[in-house]
């Protein structure tokens, strides 16, 4: 259905990074969700089955290609439908992947030892199952638990962004527990730095390990933030779930900006089906990421 | 290739308790995991792909059968092989069903909302994709977050076991992580034992919601444990890991015993793909958990 473009992707050896600061170039730093949840399918009039998702991908790849250079599926309302919703998913990748989009699955697995290793090699680089190019990751079972998977990130090129610091209010009491006197939130901040700094794949000052940080936390993400020198930032809930552009630009200090990946996802299917809409609505997100986070960037880029 | 038996599997209307508690006045209360790492297929010489998986399920599914009544496949190492591996997971869940045996997920799903909802709907119940009879779940988010989650389960009448307290040592810090006074596990087995008083699914003194609580904790883990006076444990760790069967009578009350669900994975795949070396160690840890386990049981059964 889609045309392969010609345009190399960089992908192994430590690639995420520089194959996302490359689509940023061109495309500004803003990531689309794609979430097909039982609410978006009913509402863009498509089954809640293979066919209705991959008419949902082809509809929402059709609106993206060319606004914007990665996108980040939500692996919970693919898994919804089974083997057949995973089987969406794997093709959706493929795809995208052909038309040069970096693809973040939003899968927030995480388990012990050889397990989480199973995960990562499960989804991550070109020679797993799912082939995803990053994916964010949970560290209920702590961050050492997830070492394993970062090596096979390291290994392959991926990308890995560990939950940090959510924005839902049912998850404050544990994202602000105290482990000494820090919050789990800047212990976990601390965590990825230090292992990014001896991380033998950093790409401009930038380790294998992102972090996902919540757009609507405002100031209370701001000390955990600062430990946070040398990640990606994945940055979700802009939009239909409160956060703003602008927000973002108080929220992360200015020598931070340029390691910021908003997210966008509900705002964007809330606009419906039709391809002329959906164009219009991420075109404008696109250009408040590029424009707002992006403003900087030839003072600070490295 | 098995023989459909007749026993009837009460599933449906609340009913993962009260099916657990029927398979376990026959089997007691050992749970089977069902691990097909590499290392596992590689020395059962066994290929990694579906067919290998196939293999490894028919053959250890054989030796269970008859010896327990509730297994646990880890879903990380069935998505390690994709699409596939995921194909052979739910042909696995349908065999096991059709012979009577329960299946608990080792999913450790996890998000916010809808997603976590998205899980749920995935895995939970008859109308399911993959309709185990009860999965475990990651709390990260926030034990609300999960909600919704449960929320499928007690209209399934599946099972849900929140990840509590795990046994790896790379989880100390999160797990014994302070909110207010409290470790963040005693405020996790809280909120549960506090949603469990209020389910309209009560069955037996236990509610929808059951804890993993680590074989291997020990003392570390008594506070938490006292605060579950309603809920299954799913002990994840005996045999390899280090946890003994002894072991689990000095870590939780008399009073709890029943509530125990002991689990078992490498040390039964480590006794090598030969049938009758797997059914006698089975049997041997099905012995050991039935008469240290139930030996109260006559005692303190509601």
């Amino acid at each position: 259905m889609y045309r392969k473009i010609e345009t190399e992707i960089v992908l192994g050896g430590g690639m995420f990074r520089s194959a996302f600061l490359k689509n940023r170039e061109i495309y500004g730093p803003l990531c689309i969700g794609f979430d097909p949840s039982h609410q978006v399918l009913h509402s863009w009039k498509l089954s809640f089955d293979y066919k209705g998702l991959k008419d949902f991908c082809d509809i929402l790849l059709t609106a993206v290609i060319g606004k914007v250079g990665i996108i980040k599926p939500q692996v919970a309302f693919f898994e919804l439908y089974g083997v057949e919703g995973l089987q969406a998913l794997k093709e959706l990748i493929e795809i995208a992947h052909e038309q040069g989009l970096l693809v973040l699955a939003d899968a927030k697995r995480g388990d012990i030892g050889s397990t989480a290793e199973a995960y990562g090699k499960a989804w991550l680089g070109p020679s797993s199952a799912f082939k995803a190019d990053a994916m964010t990751v949970n560290p209920f079972l702590g961050f050492d638990a997830l070492i394993p998977l970062i090596k096979v990130a390291e290994e392959t090129g991926a990308g890995v962004f560990v939950v940090v610091q959510s924005s839902n209010p049912e998850g404050k009491h544990i994202r602000n527990a105290l482990i000494g006197d820090q919050t789990l939130s800047i212990h976990l901040a601390q965590c990825i730095c230090d292992y990014n700094i001896q991380s033998r794949v950093m790409h401009h000052n930038l380790g294998p390990i992102g972090a996902v940080i919540g757009a609507t936390l405002g100031s209370e993400s701001k000390d955990t933030i600062e430990q946070l020198k040398n990640s990606l930032f994945l940055v979700p809930g802009i939009g239909a779930q409160g956060g703003t552009m602008l927000q973002l630009v108080h929220q992360f200090p200015q020598s931070l900006w340029q390691n910021v990946i908003p997210s966008v996802s509900r705002s964007i299917t809330d606009a419906g089906r039709n391809i002329v809409d959906l164009k219009n609505v991420i075109n404008d997100f696109a250009e408040q990421a590029q424009s707002t986070l992006m403003s900087c960037q030839s003072l600070s880029m490295p």
